[in-house]
Protein backbone atom coordinates (compact mmCIF):
# COMPACT_ATOMS: atom_id res chain seq x y z
CA UNK A 1 0.00 0.00 0.00
CA UNK A 2 2.91 2.63 1.29
CA UNK A 3 6.20 2.63 -0.48
CA UNK A 4 8.83 0.04 1.32
CA UNK A 5 9.62 0.99 4.68
CA UNK A 6 6.48 2.58 5.86
CA UNK A 7 4.97 -0.22 5.28
CA UNK A 8 7.18 -2.52 6.90
CA UNK A 9 6.72 -0.47 10.04
CA UNK A 10 3.15 -0.77 9.81
CA UNK A 11 3.45 -4.45 9.48
CA UNK A 12 5.90 -4.60 12.50
CA UNK A 13 3.67 -2.91 14.52
CA UNK A 14 0.68 -4.34 13.36
CA UNK A 15 2.39 -7.86 14.88
CA UNK A 16 1.76 -5.85 18.40
CA UNK A 17 -1.04 -7.64 20.56
CA UNK A 18 -4.22 -4.75 20.75
CA UNK A 19 -2.62 -2.72 17.47
CA UNK A 20 -4.71 -2.87 14.89
CA UNK A 21 -4.45 -1.74 11.31
CA UNK A 22 -5.54 1.44 11.62
CA UNK A 23 -3.38 2.03 15.05
CA UNK A 24 -0.68 0.81 13.80
CA UNK A 25 -0.70 3.11 10.72
CA UNK A 26 -1.30 5.53 12.84
CA UNK A 27 1.42 5.27 15.31
CA UNK A 28 3.89 4.43 11.88
CA UNK A 29 2.88 8.16 10.93
CA UNK A 30 3.63 9.48 14.59
CA UNK A 31 7.00 8.01 14.48
CA UNK A 32 8.06 9.08 10.29
CA UNK A 33 6.67 12.97 12.01
CA UNK A 34 8.15 12.80 15.50
CA UNK A 35 11.10 14.00 16.69
CA UNK A 36 14.25 11.84 15.80
CA UNK A 37 15.32 12.00 19.66
CA UNK A 38 11.92 11.08 20.88
CA UNK A 39 12.34 7.81 18.36
CA UNK A 40 16.12 7.27 19.54
CA UNK A 41 14.46 7.05 23.15
CA UNK A 42 12.02 4.66 22.08
CA UNK A 43 14.33 2.56 20.27
CA UNK A 44 17.31 2.56 22.93
CA UNK A 45 14.39 1.32 25.93
CA UNK A 46 13.47 -1.79 23.22
CA UNK A 47 16.48 -2.73 23.26
CA UNK A 48 17.35 -1.90 26.99
CA UNK A 49 14.97 -4.42 27.75
CA UNK A 50 16.15 -6.97 25.48
CA UNK A 51 19.52 -6.84 26.28
CA UNK A 52 19.04 -6.37 30.42
CA UNK A 53 15.85 -7.93 31.85
CA UNK A 54 15.58 -11.35 32.82
CA UNK A 55 13.90 -13.17 35.26
CA UNK A 56 14.02 -13.97 38.55
CA UNK A 57 15.62 -17.31 39.15
CA UNK A 58 13.44 -18.06 42.28
CA UNK A 59 10.62 -16.53 41.98
CA UNK A 60 9.81 -16.08 37.97
CA UNK A 61 9.69 -11.80 38.16
CA UNK A 62 11.22 -9.33 35.77
CA UNK A 63 14.57 -8.18 37.04
CA UNK A 64 17.38 -6.79 35.86
CA UNK A 65 19.94 -9.03 38.57
CA UNK A 66 19.73 -12.25 39.25
CA UNK A 67 17.11 -11.94 41.70
CA UNK A 68 13.94 -9.62 41.72
CA UNK A 69 13.94 -6.86 44.52
CA UNK A 70 11.01 -8.41 46.03
CA UNK A 71 13.30 -12.03 47.07
CA UNK A 72 16.05 -9.66 47.64
CA UNK A 73 13.83 -8.15 50.36
CA UNK A 74 14.97 -9.70 53.89
CA UNK A 75 11.68 -7.65 55.50
CA UNK A 76 8.99 -10.04 53.17
CA UNK A 77 7.99 -12.84 55.12
CA UNK A 78 9.49 -15.76 53.71
CA UNK A 79 6.30 -18.06 54.84
CA UNK A 80 3.57 -17.08 52.43
CA UNK A 81 3.89 -16.94 48.82
CA UNK A 82 1.61 -15.96 46.28
CA UNK A 83 1.75 -17.59 42.87
CA UNK A 84 0.86 -15.30 40.14
CA UNK A 85 0.46 -15.63 36.45
CA UNK A 86 2.80 -12.87 35.05
CA UNK A 87 4.92 -10.15 36.57
CA UNK A 88 2.30 -7.63 35.93
CA UNK A 89 0.22 -9.19 38.19
CA UNK A 90 2.60 -8.75 40.94
CA UNK A 91 3.08 -4.99 41.18
CA UNK A 92 -1.16 -4.89 41.22
CA UNK A 93 -1.09 -6.94 44.15
CA UNK A 94 2.12 -5.28 45.50
CA UNK A 95 -0.72 -2.24 45.01
CA UNK A 96 -3.09 -3.07 47.70
CA UNK A 97 -0.26 -3.39 49.83
CA UNK A 98 -2.47 -7.00 51.66
CA UNK A 99 0.04 -8.88 51.04
CA UNK A 100 3.87 -8.98 52.70
CA UNK A 101 5.47 -12.36 51.59
CA UNK A 102 6.86 -13.31 48.60
CA UNK A 103 5.52 -14.34 44.97
CA UNK A 104 5.89 -16.98 42.25
CA UNK A 105 5.16 -16.14 38.70
CA UNK A 106 3.84 -18.89 36.89
CA UNK A 107 4.51 -17.25 33.20
CA UNK A 108 0.82 -17.91 32.26
CA UNK A 109 -1.87 -20.23 32.80
CA UNK A 110 -3.02 -24.01 31.68
CA UNK A 111 -4.83 -22.74 28.25
CA UNK A 112 -5.45 -26.51 26.09
CA UNK A 113 -6.32 -24.69 22.83
CA UNK A 114 -3.34 -22.26 22.91
CA UNK A 115 -0.99 -25.35 23.57
CA UNK A 116 -0.02 -24.40 27.32
CA UNK A 117 -0.40 -27.43 30.04
CA UNK A 118 1.37 -27.44 33.17
CA UNK A 119 5.18 -28.16 31.77
CA UNK A 120 4.63 -24.90 29.92
CA UNK A 121 4.36 -23.17 33.40
CA UNK A 122 6.82 -22.38 36.22
CA UNK A 123 5.50 -25.07 38.51
CA UNK A 124 8.58 -27.26 38.74
CA UNK A 125 10.08 -24.25 39.89
CA UNK A 126 7.89 -23.93 43.13
CA UNK A 127 7.70 -27.42 43.99
CA UNK A 128 11.48 -27.20 44.33
CA UNK A 129 10.54 -23.58 46.12
CA UNK A 130 8.64 -25.81 48.75
CA UNK A 131 11.15 -27.98 49.69
CA UNK A 132 12.16 -24.94 51.58
CA UNK A 133 10.23 -26.19 55.05
CA UNK A 134 10.13 -22.39 56.28
CA UNK A 135 6.66 -22.12 53.72
CA UNK A 136 3.56 -22.68 55.27
CA UNK A 137 0.94 -21.21 52.96
CA UNK A 138 -0.03 -20.91 49.24
CA UNK A 139 -2.53 -17.95 48.52
CA UNK A 140 -3.15 -18.95 44.56
CA UNK A 141 -4.26 -15.45 42.76
CA UNK A 142 -4.50 -16.61 39.53
CA UNK A 143 -6.61 -14.11 36.83
CA UNK A 144 -10.75 -15.02 37.48
CA UNK A 145 -10.94 -15.92 34.25
CA UNK A 146 -11.70 -19.78 32.62
CA UNK A 147 -7.51 -19.76 32.46
CA UNK A 148 -6.76 -18.74 35.73
CA UNK A 149 -9.72 -21.24 37.69
CA UNK A 150 -8.14 -24.34 35.83
CA UNK A 151 -4.56 -23.55 36.60
CA UNK A 152 -5.67 -22.76 40.25
CA UNK A 153 -7.97 -25.95 40.71
CA UNK A 154 -4.42 -27.76 39.32
CA UNK A 155 -2.26 -26.44 41.75
CA UNK A 156 -4.72 -26.67 44.46
CA UNK A 157 -5.13 -30.73 44.22
CA UNK A 158 -1.35 -30.76 43.77
CA UNK A 159 -0.33 -28.99 46.83
CA UNK A 160 -3.10 -31.04 49.00
CA UNK A 161 -0.87 -34.39 48.66
CA UNK A 162 2.01 -32.05 50.02
CA UNK A 163 0.70 -31.19 53.01
CA UNK A 164 1.00 -27.22 52.83
CA UNK A 165 -2.19 -24.72 53.80
CA UNK A 166 -3.22 -23.51 50.08
CA UNK A 167 -5.67 -20.71 49.63
CA UNK A 168 -7.11 -18.76 46.92
CA UNK A 169 -8.82 -15.50 46.65
CA UNK A 170 -11.55 -14.77 47.96
CA UNK A 171 -14.51 -13.88 45.29
CA UNK A 172 -15.00 -10.39 45.06
CA UNK A 173 -13.40 -10.46 42.35
CA UNK A 174 -14.99 -9.55 38.90
CA UNK A 175 -15.48 -12.68 37.49
CA UNK A 176 -14.62 -12.91 33.39
CA UNK A 177 -11.54 -10.25 33.78
CA UNK A 178 -8.10 -9.94 34.17
CA UNK A 179 -6.63 -9.56 37.44
CA UNK A 180 -4.37 -6.81 37.03
CA UNK A 181 -7.76 -4.63 35.99
CA UNK A 182 -9.16 -5.20 39.49
CA UNK A 183 -9.41 -1.72 41.88
CA UNK A 184 -7.07 -2.10 44.59
CA UNK A 185 -10.30 -2.61 47.38
CA UNK A 186 -11.22 -5.04 45.66
CA UNK A 187 -8.44 -6.76 45.10
CA UNK A 188 -7.29 -6.03 48.72
CA UNK A 189 -10.96 -7.49 50.21
CA UNK A 190 -9.69 -10.63 48.26
CA UNK A 191 -6.40 -11.02 49.77
CA UNK A 192 -8.04 -10.86 53.16
CA UNK A 193 -11.34 -13.11 52.03
CA UNK A 194 -9.02 -16.06 50.83
CA UNK A 195 -10.48 -19.22 51.34
CA UNK A 196 -8.81 -23.02 51.68
CA UNK A 197 -8.87 -24.25 48.58
CA UNK A 198 -11.18 -27.58 47.70
CA UNK A 199 -13.81 -26.87 50.16
CA UNK B 1 7.08 1.00 39.92
CA UNK B 2 8.73 -1.47 37.88
CA UNK B 3 12.68 -1.96 37.71
CA UNK B 4 14.53 0.49 35.86
CA UNK B 5 14.50 -0.73 32.24
CA UNK B 6 11.06 -2.19 32.10
CA UNK B 7 9.73 0.93 33.53
CA UNK B 8 11.70 3.47 30.84
CA UNK B 9 10.32 1.27 27.83
CA UNK B 10 6.31 1.39 29.59
CA UNK B 11 7.38 5.84 29.63
CA UNK B 12 8.34 5.43 26.10
CA UNK B 13 5.55 3.08 25.05
CA UNK B 14 2.87 5.11 27.11
CA UNK B 15 4.25 8.54 24.90
CA UNK B 16 2.57 7.60 21.52
CA UNK B 17 -0.51 8.59 20.35
CA UNK B 18 -3.48 6.30 21.30
CA UNK B 19 -1.07 4.00 24.21
CA UNK B 20 -2.61 4.73 27.60
CA UNK B 21 -0.62 3.22 30.81
CA UNK B 22 -2.38 -0.16 30.60
CA UNK B 23 -1.72 -0.57 26.61
CA UNK B 24 1.69 0.94 27.38
CA UNK B 25 2.31 -1.99 30.12
CA UNK B 26 0.95 -4.50 27.85
CA UNK B 27 3.10 -3.86 24.85
CA UNK B 28 6.50 -3.49 27.39
CA UNK B 29 5.64 -7.11 28.46
CA UNK B 30 5.31 -8.41 24.98
CA UNK B 31 8.11 -7.11 24.03
CA UNK B 32 10.65 -8.49 27.29
CA UNK B 33 8.86 -11.73 26.09
CA UNK B 34 8.82 -11.71 22.63
CA UNK B 35 11.11 -13.04 20.34
CA UNK B 36 14.37 -11.32 20.31
CA UNK B 37 14.76 -11.32 16.68
CA UNK B 38 11.12 -10.14 16.01
CA UNK B 39 11.89 -7.05 18.39
CA UNK B 40 15.18 -6.71 16.24
CA UNK B 41 13.26 -6.15 12.93
CA UNK B 42 10.80 -3.59 15.26
CA UNK B 43 13.49 -1.62 16.08
CA UNK B 44 15.12 -2.04 12.55
CA UNK B 45 11.85 -0.99 11.11
CA UNK B 46 11.27 2.48 13.36
CA UNK B 47 15.23 3.31 12.07
CA UNK B 48 14.85 2.25 8.56
CA UNK B 49 11.78 4.83 8.72
CA UNK B 50 13.44 8.09 10.51
CA UNK B 51 16.59 7.53 8.30
CA UNK B 52 15.45 6.56 4.58
CA UNK B 53 11.23 8.30 5.01
CA UNK B 54 11.37 11.99 3.36
CA UNK B 55 8.13 13.75 2.33
CA UNK B 56 8.06 14.66 -1.81
CA UNK B 57 9.11 18.16 -2.72
CA UNK B 58 6.11 18.58 -4.80
CA UNK B 59 3.00 17.24 -2.69
CA UNK B 60 4.50 16.39 0.47
CA UNK B 61 3.34 13.31 0.57
CA UNK B 62 5.81 10.19 1.94
CA UNK B 63 8.73 8.85 0.05
CA UNK B 64 11.91 7.42 -0.07
CA UNK B 65 12.82 9.76 -3.10
CA UNK B 66 13.05 12.90 -4.09
CA UNK B 67 9.74 12.39 -5.61
CA UNK B 68 6.67 9.81 -4.23
CA UNK B 69 5.39 7.79 -6.57
CA UNK B 70 2.45 9.21 -7.54
CA UNK B 71 4.17 12.39 -8.70
CA UNK B 72 6.50 10.20 -10.24
CA UNK B 73 3.62 8.64 -12.11
CA UNK B 74 3.14 10.38 -16.04
CA UNK B 75 -0.38 8.96 -16.40
CA UNK B 76 -1.70 10.85 -13.60
CA UNK B 77 -3.75 14.13 -14.82
CA UNK B 78 -1.56 17.03 -13.72
CA UNK B 79 -4.96 19.32 -14.44
CA UNK B 80 -6.15 18.21 -11.11
CA UNK B 81 -4.89 18.58 -7.61
CA UNK B 82 -6.71 16.85 -4.54
CA UNK B 83 -5.71 18.63 -1.47
CA UNK B 84 -5.49 16.73 1.73
CA UNK B 85 -4.41 16.90 5.76
CA UNK B 86 -1.98 14.10 6.13
CA UNK B 87 -0.08 11.32 3.92
CA UNK B 88 -2.53 8.77 5.08
CA UNK B 89 -5.49 10.41 3.32
CA UNK B 90 -4.20 9.98 -0.10
CA UNK B 91 -4.11 6.62 0.83
CA UNK B 92 -7.64 6.35 1.56
CA UNK B 93 -8.69 8.40 -1.84
CA UNK B 94 -6.49 6.13 -3.40
CA UNK B 95 -8.60 2.94 -2.29
CA UNK B 96 -11.80 4.72 -3.94
CA UNK B 97 -10.30 4.37 -7.96
CA UNK B 98 -12.29 7.93 -8.10
CA UNK B 99 -9.69 10.07 -8.80
CA UNK B 100 -6.57 10.10 -11.12
CA UNK B 101 -4.93 13.39 -10.70
CA UNK B 102 -2.45 14.58 -8.28
CA UNK B 103 -2.33 15.58 -4.35
CA UNK B 104 -0.97 18.09 -2.23
CA UNK B 105 -0.75 17.27 1.27
CA UNK B 106 -1.02 20.18 3.97
CA UNK B 107 0.76 18.56 7.00
CA UNK B 108 -2.86 18.84 8.85
CA UNK B 109 -5.53 21.16 9.10
CA UNK B 110 -5.39 24.77 10.92
CA UNK B 111 -6.26 24.36 14.70
CA UNK B 112 -5.90 27.75 16.39
CA UNK B 113 -5.82 25.55 19.66
CA UNK B 114 -2.85 23.84 19.16
CA UNK B 115 -1.04 26.63 17.74
CA UNK B 116 -1.39 25.62 13.80
CA UNK B 117 -2.64 28.40 11.65
CA UNK B 118 -1.83 28.44 7.54
CA UNK B 119 2.23 29.27 8.03
CA UNK B 120 2.56 25.76 9.69
CA UNK B 121 1.08 24.31 6.70
CA UNK B 122 2.14 23.35 3.19
CA UNK B 123 0.15 26.22 1.80
CA UNK B 124 2.95 28.41 0.54
CA UNK B 125 4.32 25.51 -1.51
CA UNK B 126 0.50 24.58 -3.22
CA UNK B 127 0.39 28.13 -4.21
CA UNK B 128 3.94 27.98 -5.68
CA UNK B 129 2.16 24.88 -7.33
CA UNK B 130 -0.64 26.91 -8.47
CA UNK B 131 1.84 29.11 -11.05
CA UNK B 132 1.52 25.69 -13.07
CA UNK B 133 -0.55 26.73 -15.96
CA UNK B 134 -1.61 23.25 -16.39
CA UNK B 135 -3.95 23.33 -13.33
CA UNK B 136 -7.37 23.95 -13.77
CA UNK B 137 -9.14 22.49 -10.46
CA UNK B 138 -8.46 22.13 -6.88
CA UNK B 139 -10.56 19.23 -4.80
CA UNK B 140 -10.75 20.55 -1.22
CA UNK B 141 -10.77 17.12 0.56
CA UNK B 142 -9.98 17.70 4.32
CA UNK B 143 -11.40 16.07 7.43
CA UNK B 144 -15.09 16.70 7.68
CA UNK B 145 -14.35 18.01 11.08
CA UNK B 146 -14.29 21.58 12.55
CA UNK B 147 -10.61 22.38 11.85
CA UNK B 148 -11.11 20.17 8.68
CA UNK B 149 -13.92 22.66 7.88
CA UNK B 150 -11.70 25.58 8.67
CA UNK B 151 -9.02 25.23 6.75
CA UNK B 152 -11.43 24.16 3.70
CA UNK B 153 -12.85 27.41 3.72
CA UNK B 154 -9.68 29.27 4.50
CA UNK B 155 -8.36 27.65 1.26
CA UNK B 156 -11.48 28.54 -0.69
CA UNK B 157 -11.62 32.48 0.16
CA UNK B 158 -7.78 32.62 -1.15
CA UNK B 159 -8.04 30.76 -4.25
CA UNK B 160 -11.05 32.16 -4.95
CA UNK B 161 -8.67 35.10 -5.96
CA UNK B 162 -6.52 33.42 -8.17
CA UNK B 163 -9.44 32.55 -10.16
CA UNK B 164 -8.92 28.25 -10.64
CA UNK B 165 -12.29 26.15 -9.97
CA UNK B 166 -11.78 24.90 -6.39
CA UNK B 167 -14.52 22.57 -5.00
CA UNK B 168 -14.97 20.11 -2.05
CA UNK B 169 -16.24 16.40 -1.11
CA UNK B 170 -20.18 16.53 -1.09
CA UNK B 171 -21.61 15.40 2.10
CA UNK B 172 -22.02 12.47 2.39
CA UNK B 173 -19.31 12.09 4.45
CA UNK B 174 -19.92 11.23 8.31
CA UNK B 175 -19.98 14.92 9.69
CA UNK B 176 -17.11 15.08 12.82
CA UNK B 177 -15.45 12.05 11.89
CA UNK B 178 -12.01 11.66 10.46
CA UNK B 179 -11.57 11.41 6.25
CA UNK B 180 -9.15 8.08 6.79
CA UNK B 181 -11.97 6.50 8.21
CA UNK B 182 -14.66 6.64 5.91
CA UNK B 183 -15.27 3.21 3.31
CA UNK B 184 -14.47 3.55 0.17
CA UNK B 185 -18.14 4.12 -1.14
CA UNK B 186 -19.00 6.78 0.77
CA UNK B 187 -15.38 8.51 -0.12
CA UNK B 188 -16.26 7.79 -3.54
CA UNK B 189 -19.89 8.92 -3.92
CA UNK B 190 -18.25 12.55 -1.82
CA UNK B 191 -15.87 12.47 -4.73
CA UNK B 192 -18.54 12.32 -7.43
CA UNK B 193 -21.09 14.92 -5.50
CA UNK B 194 -17.81 17.58 -5.26
CA UNK B 195 -19.93 20.77 -5.27
CA UNK B 196 -18.47 24.41 -6.14
CA UNK B 197 -16.77 26.51 -2.90
CA UNK B 198 -18.26 29.15 -1.62
CA UNK B 199 -21.72 28.73 -3.12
Amino acid sequence: MYEGAVQELIDELGRLPGIGPKSAQRLAFHILEADTEDMQRLVRAIITVKERVKFCTVCGNVTEMELCNICRDDRRDPTVICVVEESKDVLAVERTRAFRGRYHVLGGAINPIAGIGPDQLRIRELLTRLNDSQIQEIIIATDPNLEGEATATYLSRMLKTIGITVTRLASGLPVGGDLEYADEVTLGRAFEGRRNALT
